[in-house]
């Protein structure tokens, strides 16, 4: 297939030392070579690809010079895109990369869309779609452990397991239609339903296994919402303060346009926390005291951790006992703070009413207790079992629903050959679940979506 | 001259498609080949200078796959530092970008200090000073005009002209001195102080026209401080926002570490205006009711340029005096606003208030006026000289700082030769010309001073 010629900035926009202007596409080398002036007078349509030219760039009808650059040319297939590749790096400014941008517009390339080039990759059949998305996945990863994963995902192992399993489906269908077209014995059922219940299985607890590490896949990619709740004074701004200080704060400028949002990370061991608005944590006053217990509980929803933090050195109050009601049934650790002071708290009904939340004693001023929370929050979340580094995990909420649809599809077709619904019906639930799981590598899959899909991804990529 | 391996992240920091780690130095392509795997086992070692390969990034220790990369190899001495680079593109994440700088950190690369690159480049002869200085200009310019300049710096023509001046020197120096030594007349004098005025005249001209430029140089080079006063609701706010919207602002945003530092710019028609303290404007009531007319002298000091705002709808009250009092002396323009309402305003009284200042009428709720303030901010600062794309522009402070001190010296040398002061001391005057001129292209200048210059520069350039 042969599309426009695409060009945008895929450097983060801001001052630095280089910035790259991208082009793919059939005239990427065409437009570029009519712009690059190389002080050997090197033309850029006679270089071998994958080499590097150092000239400037020049306005073509003037002259005059736009940028000092160097330019690398890349020729279809081996490429990104798998179409013509041109980068041309130039200094990191915002005028620069801009300007450099201007020209290469004005001389015949397209802006590209957002994820545009990531999109061809997929299109023109270099890579699938969830190898599509794990690009954006190593771009936006937050840790070490969300990169190793989106890596893996990138590399294709999540599509070969998947290829895997829609091939076992395929054959499965294949051998149910001989044998119905085939009958060599009258007893077709017989020999179709074991077959039938053997693969179905199989698939089955493929997609289990799957789907079990999905939570942690999830929470791996996406990091854990946590709000901090307890009584004024009870030391949550310390603690906020503790885990920036302790843990390298991975703070995420959301580039160019909106500069407002601006989240904050800190990585607890492997695991990102998303300190929800962290501002309102360190300003206003305790969210149930404010609001009531029912309308907190709506709040706390979003969040996939609560750290309720109490105040050893005073007995229980009824506020902090309203908390508890508030955070009953959610994620929740426990922080007993200021056990450098007499402790007044009485431990026994904290028990009963933490139920089965961990409980962590913490002297924030005197930095004491920070790592035991620290292992308690990668307990609750992440057991170490990444360490496993061949476990295929699956953190796109896209492919978890997909997984869980055809995790059903399969179960009623299992269950509907069991209790012997026709053949023909049990067919129609294999080849949704053959759909469905093609959906997750974009094989079966609307154009629509998929344009919905890159329309996500970041600009340049 | 032979220096340790640097490395560093050269793109800026943030998510982008793309982010570059680079290497620079004798084991630079040696470092890569250690955590390099290609495909197709290609060894860096072995590919030709200025060729891009296709691989991922390993821990050797593990073989575990760090980052799927392109490499860049170029070998010295054609490329940016004269040495052996590598430059290393990978996704430009967060995590990506730094695990690949401590994978080649882990196995012999140092990290760069900021602006190291650069001064290799220096140090290696590859450029001088001034020129090493503009590739900073360039990457930090705010409009086109202060690209244009830097651009032209970048490739030489300041320091081409610096050497013509410099060789002037020692020309004449070298002349005189043979007058002495070999004096074929007695008049020695006669001869040598009519050649000394010619050849210090000319000097001393070119340097005054080089410094003419200067105050033009530097505003577009660094933006005009400016600040926008006025009695509460005369409009201040609003001219903020027309600005901005009219002229698209450039945020900077200083990358990484202090995101607390956002610069706001908005380029009026080449001019990049500098919006000081724009929250403060935003929010504060008039500074000189706050703090006085003589302190406000003080503060408004820093302003390269002051918007005075009144009500053409009320009467001139005494606030607004004191105004006018406050910025007597510094570059001004008065706008008088609200022309859509009836008018109250004694335009004679302002007319002689504001003396040499122009006056601007604007309607700010209706969108007239703007276009006419920026006319009178262009005139006022910019008269439109830079048109004159073979003017050689000085904008750098220490170059402006530089030449004032070595036009002193050749003037002093001249007026010594006229009034017959001894030949060798004003051989002493021409050397020290001569000196300083060196220090901007950095031929005469202290390792510390030029280890201080470089530390301005931005990381990984």
């Amino acid at each position: 297939m042969s599309y426009e010629t695409i060009a945008a900035i895929s450097t983060p926009m801001g001052e630095g030392a280089i910035g790259i202007v991208r082009l793919s596409g059939e005239e990427a080398v065409d437009i570029a070579s009519r712009i690059f002036r190389s002080p050997h007078n090197k033309k850029l349509m006679e270089v071998p690809s994958h080499t590097i030219h150092y000239g400037h760039l020049v306005e073509p009808s003037t002259d005059q010079i736009v940028e000092e650059v160097m330019v690398s040319v890349m020729r279809a297939p081996k490429t990104f895109t798998k179409e013509d590749v041109v980068e041309i790096n130039c200094h990191g400014g915002i005028v620069s990369v801009n300007r450099v941008l201007e020209l290469v517009l004005s001389n015949g390339a397209q802006l590209a869309e957002p994820g545009e080039f990531t999109k061809r990759a997929f299109l023109n059949g270099r890579i699938d779609l969830s190898q599509a998305e794990a690009v954006m996945d190593v771009i936006r990863a937050k840790t070490d452990e969300a990169m190793d994963i989106a890596l893996g995902q990138m590399d294709g192992r999540l599509s070969r397991l998947i290829g895997a399993l829609r091939q076992g489906i395929l054959d499965t269908l294949a051998q149910v239609e001989v044998n119905i077209d085939y009958p060599e014995y009258d007893d077709v059922e017989e020999v179709t339903i074991p077959l039938l219940r053997e693969k179905a299985t199989w698939i089955m607890e493929e997609i289990e296994q799957l789907l079990e590490t999905s939570k942690q896949g999830k929470i791996i990619r996406e990091g854990l919402q946590t709000v901090i709740i307890g009584r004024p004074n009870v030391g949550k701004s310390s603690l906020l303060n503790s885990l920036v200080q302790e843990n390298k704060a991975i703070v995420t400028d959301i580039a160019g346009t909106t500069r407002d949002i601006i989240e904050e990370y800190v990585n607890i061991k492997g695991v990102p926390l998303k300190l929800v608005d962290t501002a309102g944590i360190r300003e206003t006053k305790d969210i149930v005291e404010r609001i009531g217990v029912e309308r907190s509980r709506q709040v706390l929803k979003q969040a996939d951790l609560i750290l309720l933090v109490l105040n050893g050195a005073e007995v229980l109050s009824d506020e902090d006992r309203h908390l508890f009601e508030a955070v009953d049934g959610f994620e929740t650790i426990v922080i007993i703070n200021k056990t450098d002071l007499p402790q007044e708290l009485d431990l026994q009904e904290v028990r009963t009413l933490a139920k089965d939340s961990p409980i962590v004693t913490t002297s924030l001023v005197q930095d004491e207790g920070i790592h035991q929370l620290e292992d308690a929050i990668q307990e609750l979340f992440y057991s170490g079992s990444l360490e496993q580094a061949d476990l295929t995990y699956v953190s796109n909420v896209r492919h978890i629903v997909l997984l869980k649809e055809a995790h059903r599809t399969i179960a009623e077709a299992l269950e509907a050959a069991e209790i012997g619904v026709p053949i023909d019906m049990v067919q129609i639930d294999l080849t949704r679940t053959w759909e469905l799981l093609g959906e997750i590598v974009g094989d079966t899959m609307k154009d629509s979506l998929i344009n919905e899909l890159f329309s996500q991804f970041c600009l340049g990529k």
